[in-house]
């Protein structure tokens, strides 16, 4: 069968105010699909968290894109999973750093399963 | 920081009829958070492809889980990302079977991203 591709892009160091601010976070949402290639099909789900927190999750045409926030630790995570390849060579180094620069990140960390 | 984990189920020959059935590809998302003893938040995502395939995301308090079908194939694949171990030693295994009894499927893979 087809091999679908998992992106894990684990944030930390990153703004409080940032991640718990739903625009905000949709960026990176945003940021990844952009440069991945990639199309929202118009789908998604969001959810704020007690005290604080966010995650949203949006249906691509080739599969799908989510981010969870604990602004609390400074942290987030970004997934992506897709069932054609990211279209750019650099995807992973361009996302890190776009991903890091919405989020005021220290670091951001990159695994892959394919 | 907390290391999420990701679980992907690669399910093949599997029944048309019921990868393009919303209620059905909603159940694999049931087993497998069932299965995993996490939490759905109320937050979803679904997308029905033209001419057919089906997409769903559904949020959890432990992150996400999310089926994407392809009928004219006999393929899915079913991802759970989730910041929490699942409960259950056998989690994959039963998870898997259940997978493949709702979908009528042949074979389940599954890959895991710790």
């Amino acid at each position: 069968m087809d091999r679908n591709l998992v992106y894990v892009f684990d944030v930390a160091g990153a703004d409080a105010a940032r991640l718990d601010d739903e625009p905000t976070v949709r960026r990176c949402l945003d940021a990844v699909v952009a440069r991945a290639g990639l199309t929202p099909v118009g789908a998604d789900a969001a959810h704020r968290f007690t005290p604080q927190g966010l995650s949203v999750a949006v249906i691509l045409a080739e599969s799908h894109v989510a981010v969870h926030t604990w602004p609390e630790r400074g942290t987030a995570y970004v997934t992506l999973t897709t069932c054609r390849r990211p279209a750019g060579a650099d995807f992973t180094t361009a996302t890190s750093a776009a991903l890091a620069d919405v989020l005021g990140a220290a670091r951001v960390d990159v695994r892959a399963l394919d």
